[in-house]
């Protein structure tokens, strides 16, 4: 992939928690050029993380890797001069917790502090530390160093030049930060996904389309379209008026549509195995991991297309 | 973009109504090498539709234009020798009604007659014709020629080998026909598209996040997935024990999330002069006829790269 040819904002970060998401974001960190200082609980997983570093970067990449990366042994020795820290422990509300308070003692009195949670709200995270004008939720999609998107979201607290900061640094990274206004269950990535979900299991429960049809309307369908522009300009494209025209013309149509789209699914048992059944026969006899595989790298091409040949403005 | 290399199933066939979707199923026919026959009760749209195929084309494919495609005055003339019938006329029952009476009549005794409608149910198109047994709905997605879904839905009547003929047809000319096994208003498509467009507004009018940052967790998170797999192959490969593990351990997840997504908007003024300026926004001064072009040939990129280098199985 196109490496980003910005400097990053800031040039020392920490890694806390080297597990899928943690990893990645290393991976994310060393790219951009910047000391990456990597710390987690379990020395295990940060041998797993190497391991897995060393097998997914390309030569030249590894040779960085093994000049920008540091590992620590404890926590504080790895906070030492990060201004930014991307934490991504375990998703347990008191965990996180545990985690800030520490983060927050420990780090410089000016690094910020980034959440990779992908549920809570940092106004309950940072709650009652004395630095929580400097924590944010920074939730990326998984693996972040292949899929741009980062969901950020400030706590009650959260100092509005640190969001600012986040975004900048964000952005040098390569990465795309997207800003939620206030806190809303799910955010809005796992929101949309769960739209979809909702209405592709309910087209297959209500007998109107198999599994591999549901899909193929996405993945031939509307996901082309949706790798290069969101719902918004899609819409906006899809008449010569623009999105005006369009929603004028077709929203009494989506009123209707909308109003009867499936109810939310049971995820019993029973539905659960009969998506299971559909997926099977999609994937053959591939194992995950190379499906994994060749999703991120066809993902990176798309990525390199889009940048080639960006939108007309 | 790569050339289909099968041959058509059907060599010769009819378009009538040759507007936007028609003209761009010219094109997709006569790149697998049917011979085309075209009509339109008004002779501008039939111009109209080849300018722009002189213009769309390039130059081999638009020699190929001109010794596959032939103009023809008169239905019952257009329709001599065609295999198949491909209608995309306007979209108002009486209007589809009175269409199909004149196809079912003109039209070869076996000539599969197959819809463009995006809303209507063949039941009723066809009901009371006496080739209703091989009546279809073969919905396209906006411009056929670019992407490749074409939803196939039978009527009440129509017969289950015509069904296989259709999607054998639209497999031989590089479509991805996908078949509903009932109707259901706006049928697959259009329901999972107006899934993320609720929530999508729901997001922007709750003050969540703006309409660009929406937009941007779709065009930059999301939609680089579904540009290859669709839900239900993500939530697969999202877990290394697969959608069962998935869904087993994140379904009351979304559940919970699912039961909270947003209403059906208003569509009224207001919020559609919101959703415009949002997206005026973000296309600049770009004309909507540039944009288009821009995601065509981005679109065209992205299945070569998947023809390139398909799925592992």
């Amino acid at each position: 992939m196109t490496l980003n040819a910005k400097r990053p904002s800031i040039p020392v970060v920490a890694v806390v928690g080297t597990g899928v998401i943690g990893r990645s974001w290393v991976q994310v960190f060393i790219r951009a050029g910047c000391q990456t200082r990597i710390y987690d609980e379990n020395p295990e997983q940060i041998e797993k993380a190497l391991t897995w570093l060393d097998q997914d970067l390309e030569a030249e990449q590894a040779d960085t890797r093994r000049s920008l990366v540091s590992v620590h042994t404890s926590l504080s020795d790895a906070l030492k001069g990060a201004g930014y820290v991307q934490e991504s422990g375990p998703e347990q509300m008191e965990v996180k917790k545990a985690i800030y308070a520490r983060l927050d003692e420990a780090a410089d009195p000016n690094a910020i502090l980034g959440s990779s949670t992908s549920a809570y709200d940092m106004s309950e995270i940072a709650s009652g530390l004395s630095g929580a004008r400097r924590c944010i939720v920074a939730h990326p999609v998984n693996p972040p160093h292949v899929i741009p998107v980062v969901e950020i979201l400030p706590g009650a607290e959260t100092d509005p030049e640190v969001v600012a900061q986040t975004i900048e640094f964000m952005t040098s990274v390569g990465q795309t930060p997207v800003l939620l206004n206030r806190y809303v269950p799910a955010f809005l990535l796992n929101r949309m996904q769960a739209a979809v979900i909702r209405e592709a299991i309910s087209l297959v429960e209500s007998g109107v389309a198999d599994v591999d049809a549901v899909d193929a309307v996405i993945r031939d369908g509307l996901g082309l379209r949706w790798a290069l522009m969101g719902p918004f300009a899609v819409a906006d494209t899809n008449a010569d008026g623009g999105i005006r025209e369009y929603f004028t013309r077709y929203g009494q149509a989506y009123k209707d549509c909308m109003d009867q789209l499936g109810p939310t699914p049971s995820f019993d048992a029973e539905m659960i195995e009969r998506l299971g059944r559909g997926t099977d026969a999609m994937s053959g006899n591939a194992p995950h991991s190379e499906t994994r595989r060749w999703r991120d790298r066809l993902i990176r091409k798309i990525r390199d297309l889009k940048a080639a040949d960006p939108r007309p403005d």
